[in-house]
């Protein structure tokens, strides 16, 4: 009668951390103020870190990396009319409301994402609007890519093509954010210090509550200017938080202790990955995989359905996320 | 020392006309009166004429098609979060300013448009949003086709291709619009009624002041409740206009005396892009032609740029639009 | 048995005009090109008037009032976060569907608007947002003034009084748009010169479809920069018109011949509220009377009400407007 | 030259607090899991009893107050067009940056605050928009209160007055939201529990960080479907949060053990103002102060001015918030 399972192993997402018994502790003893009145030490801590090690001016803690991504948006966009070109593959794009326009009013052009996660050049080039054309386009102000790129299986963006489409951006007058929500997984996989994958970017989210384990937040990276500017977008948009440094006590131990972990994190996928593509009926493309996301299908000539597999997957303790044509992330 | 140009052929664009006589005539006579009140005859006169063309329950004259276009849009994605689909060569999507969001905040999610302005049925479909996953991304309420469409050079198309999206719409609760701007170029070039190619549709945009050489105007034509609601957006945006039979005077006469002459444009294109495609270094698909517009290009290895090409036929008394990557039309 | 109405008398609105044999001369005869391509040759003489009359670099013709003051506000508060002061009995406020804010995303603060329709300076100023508080607070970017202001029964607003509001304008950084949907009629009532009346004012919008006659549309007035702005605005919103050269050159007669005859209208306005004061149970308070609109009451203590008055007057061929809390104009 | 401070008192805001060690103890112990895909049941527990408490049928933690009065403002105006009626002193007319028009595009419309936070019933009814207007005016959706009203100095909304309004709001079709950030203040000041207080509205947001003293929170309740559309809003602002449960823990303490000593802080409030009525040249209102929020003016014969009083405070370890012209809270 009893359903005895001993240990539920969820493999959903990334997003689905437990905080490790140092962040609880970090917590506990957080010295915490009012961020909202901008006094909050540990948030400041935690900002001037993430600011050291992507190599930007300033930073700012948010709730979300979705908040992360709308508010960096919003600040290169803050005029009525802006455009942003960003793949059509891109989280931004797929998963998160729309909120850029509905919310943000700002259009988006999409490019074709590749499969290893970029876009060409000249498809990006050829979707910034002539500004001759002012009276009947709108206004390209922004360029977004994404590393490592989610839907496309956590692939990684190489220095050279992120500086390549930095230098596009500065000839056209234009900036460049990129959804960071796991650069930490593309440092440690490419062996490339952060600051140096994020060199070209104008502003960076970095996600703290992915696979580094923090229970909550994302920090959004730039300019002192930009930092400003976002800091009242956050007030907006209602995501400035009193005693934040709760939150950012945690967040600091995931960058002090977790970076280096992920590189098992990536260990682990690839085995998991490689067990599974043994198994009839099961297809993963192993060799392309590069950090912490595996995307398998269950071929059509299988004897179980990809539904069913999940159901027999959560009997048995084991949870896994299936997509109608995504995942979400 | 005189510059003596006997006359000059304006080929920019069928938005460049000059009203007729009997236009003229009948703008002079026009009875009128106060169209914000709802009282003209005039307009209403016309609104009823269209209605009947595309035979739809009511009609709404407003001051240009991209005002058409964006009331209808706004009007069936009115609740905060909705999604538009349409095609990456769309007028909406390239040459409207992206007014559906900037001004209307709706999400924008474009589909590849073939060669003959049709996007693939499975494509439109894939791209419609799963409502499970209303947490994380925008509800889809909209898909728009345009016809003929603009960008490949004026395809008209069929009753076959807008049934089926139509039924597809049907089929996810979605509504559709067409963009028909010259829908009466369409209903020329195929022969077949205008209410027969927007049967399918919930709200149609036909444009009186391109082909049909009226001065101004558009017309958006759907069910009573959405013209209740275009109505009072057409006031929000400041397109309710007052003694507006005068301009209303003239399109009844586009639409009574013009639509025939239409075939005539068409010839006419047809010999002049036949008469241009004979010429070294120039390239037209003139098979590919089904209406008015004529698209070529200046081939690379030419004597002559395009820009130089334009520059001539100017002094030549032939003016004609230098596209960068695409022509405003 | 029969209903016999020699001849209907209109007096809902100054909007209810009829075009004048010369203004539908002039339409007939109108010289006219694509607007939208900006070669219009009439539409650019009545702008070069319209600057001229105002002392203003460049103008701008919009197919209504509501379009004229949208455009404006939204071009003075292109950046996201802008707020707005205005009268709590402006048009802006009350008629034009809070397009600034539902269309625009601008934040309207209002201010209590007196009798004569002005705004007590020391209120606007206390209403304009300190810079201070950024994070708490929209950033105050712009005043508007309504002058005349209709909703206080066409009251005008002294040269004085607007060169104030515009000193103070300056001192806080802001700018000043006037709704001089009705300037024309203070200019007469004042005998000042419209390019006096706004000479503070950084932007204006001024209707010549009320009673002026033209039988449509408004031109609002600024710089250089604001009115390449406001074009664009103007294609996004919708209100680009191909060959409107049609409705310029009825304004244009409306601006030549019909200014000085307002003042009849503010006459005969006077002599009809002194008739109607004269009538038991009507109220009107003559004496504050200054142009060309009458409010008048029933007193509650009448034998009759409001409602059965107007079906009564358009019984006799007399048109009013009841107000349920005010008018539409 | 040393500086000696022995001891901080902060009384800037009742958000500056910090976390009990019991708060500490139960954050470090939380129970978590990702609150995004709905699974943290220490955020069930708190959205469960605050659900409870208010007497409604569903609870939604989000980061903050603001963002909770954000999202109840544009769920119930989720149709572009509408119209909200708020005090021209509500915390959302003037601390929220305007958000919900420059973010969500909803019009506000201010009826004047009395001095004891009420707006008069028939100024209320008076700003309610006239539904067969919809041509020219907004939609009003919604009315806002605010309990207790911070700007009037914390003063608390009677029950019965609560009722009337939602009375009112029933009769037109309106929904009642009521901002609710120091709602357990009026319940203590009053001896009336939240659930009466809030009875009549469809919507509230409480706030957990200001005087209760969580670290991080604040919660809206409403009816299942109200709270289902705000997850979707709190997605798209970016105010979904992972393991959310740590700060929801502390937030149960807070509502656990805090409530009741808001008395306390009530009393020590008029101890305080009392103490400070005595000096000279300092003036407050002692009698009308009901719960926590003190305001003082230095009269201006006074010999010190508020700014150097602030400055002479900041010297001797006591932190008070000059306002401009009001408070931030």
């Amino acid at each position: 009668m009893a359903k005895m399972v001993s240990r539920t192993v969820d493999l959903r997402s990334d997003t689905v951390t437990k905080p490790t018994e140092a962040m609880r502790a970090a917590m506990a003893a957080a010295d915490v103020d009012d961020d909202v009145l901008g006094n909050d030490p540990t948030a400041l801590r935690l900002e001037t870190e993430m600011a050291r090690i992507t190599g930007k001016d300033a930073a700012l803690f948010v709730p979300s990396g979705t908040m992360g991504n709308l508010i960096s948006v919003l600040v290169h966009c803050d005029i009525r009319g802006s455009e942003v070109i960003l793949g059509d593959n891109a989280h931004i794009h797929i998963y998160e409301n729309g909120g850029i326009s509905t919310i943000g009013g700002v259009y988006p052009r999409t490019v074709k994402n590749n499969q290893d996660g970029t876009m060409d050049i000249d498809l990006i080039e050829a979707a910034i609007r002539d500004p001759r054309e002012v009276l009947f386009e709108p206004t390209t102000r922004l360029i977004c890519l994404e590393n490592t790129h989610a839907n496309t299986g956590g692939k990684c963006l190489s220095v050279e093509y992120t500086d390549k489409v930095g230098e596009l951006a500065k000839k056209h007058g234009l900036k460049l954010h990129i959804d960071g929500a796991r650069i930490f997984n593309a440092s440690v996989a490419l062996g490339i210090p952060v600051h140096r994958l994020v060199q070209a970017a104008d502003s960076v989210s970095v996600c703290l509550s992915k696979g580094l384990g923090a229970p909550v937040g994302s920090v959004i990276v730039g300019s002192k200017s930009f930092i400003a500017k976002a800091k009242i977008l956050r007030k907006t948009l209602g995501g400035g938080m009193r005693q934040v440094g709760i939150l950012c006590a945690a967040a600091l131990v995931a960058v002090q202790e977790n970076v280096e972990k992920l590189k098992g994190d990536h260990k682990n996928a690839k085995i998991l990955a490689e067990g599974l593509n043994q198994m009839k009926g099961i297809r993963i493309d192993v060799a392309s995989m590069e950090t912490n996301i595996i995307f398998f299908e269950v071929e059509e000539s299988s004897t179980i359905t990809a539904g069913k597999l999940c159901e027999y997957l959560e009997e048995h303790g084991v949870l896994v996320l299936q997509e109608s044509s995504s995942i979400k992330l």
